[in-house]
């Protein structure tokens, strides 16, 4: 198993943590994004959309971080990482189309611009952060996991982009709630970190883009 | 089994479609958005994020619209339209993904800009809307849906903000393999159209928002 990836990137980092949680051996294949190798033609081959994480299981490549927390789960996991009854199931897909809209065009967005200097409206993102941020914490005021009494590829995919929220200036301390259910994740058993984005590499690697 | 809904909302078109393509009896309920109802307590309760559409199983609600079409799919649907091998279940997951991320925030959002009078930046949404339709039209050269040789949830995740996107002015004349999909789509049995949107309608019922 071989993980394409970029340790900035909170969407690799969701496919690398779950990697991690489920005790799957794995090489991690970094894909220089400061020289567009994400764009060069046999990356292409793997992911036409051009982006980090690609998934390779043998000759099968899969991309979206969301589509590799589920392609591992049900290869790989315990049941309860992505359970099959309907019901729960569809509450999974909720957090997973949160992660891949609201998140992603929101906390994601926000360090989009402090740490690659992607053009986006500040304020927009933001706001959009908080919004979601708001609901979340509501919901994790009621279980110790966003869908569950215990972890699911539901949490894993909101993780990395909540943790690193205040790189992209959306302040986290009013949400007691999102920040404990950060601290049990990290708790979780194989747990990595999402690297801390190191103050003025950023610059130096992205400030052409 | 009822669907609260908004006849403008794609998201809705998206649920009321594949209920339609199902054959499952359902009653539609219609949210006014323009008296925010979707903001009033007993709808919040069904769904704290405020949105349409919603899913009655009962006393079960299903909010998301990927969400209710993963919950439809496992509980009523053939296996075809939601296969349960990791690869394709993942490739699936990809599109979900795409439905959550590339299409809410592009064509969907530029129909908003027109239709609901929302403040986005235009170019920005548009030439998002562009970058994903070439990918996905790239992908439908291939074969004749989005997955497989045959429909499956992806397809009904992708649909409804594609075949109305010119309401957002995101022009379509170009993706020749995307027409020829709609139409394959639009000649499934139990088809339902996504209402356009009549011209002046909107701005009467949304300018004030």
């Amino acid at each position: 198993m071989k993980l394409y990836h970029h340790p900035l990137s909170g969407h690799s980092h969701r496919a690398r943590l779950f990697l991690s949680l489920l005790g799957i051996d794995h090489d991690l294949v970094e894909v220089d994004l400061s020289a567009a190798a994400n764009k060069a033609w046999h990356f292409l081959e793997l992911n036409p959309f051009g982006q980090v994480p690609v998934l390779m299981d043998g000759d099968t490549a899969i991309a979206d971080s969301n589509a590799i927390l589920v392609y591992l789960a049900r290869k790989f996991g315990k049941i309860e990482w992505f359970p099959t009854d309907p019901v729960l199931e569809a509450k999974i897909q909720r957090w997973l189309s949160v992660a891949a809209g609201e998140i992603a065009y929101g906390p994601a967005a926000a360090r989009l611009i402090t740490v690659f200097r992607v053009k986006f409206d500040a304020d927009e993102v933001i706001s959009r952060s908080h919004a979601i941020l708001k609901l979340i914490n509501a919901e994790l005021a009621r279980r110790d996991f966003i869908v569950a009494t215990h972890p699911t590829i539901a949490d894993v995919a909101l993780y990395s982009y909540i943790a690193r929220a205040p790189e992209g200036f959306v302040d986290l301390s009013c949400y007691s709630h999102v920040n404990a259910w950060l601290k049990r994740i990290e708790s979780l058993p194989h747990f990595v970190p999402f690297k801390k984005t190191p103050v003025g590499l950023e610059k130096s690697l992205y400030v052409s883009r």
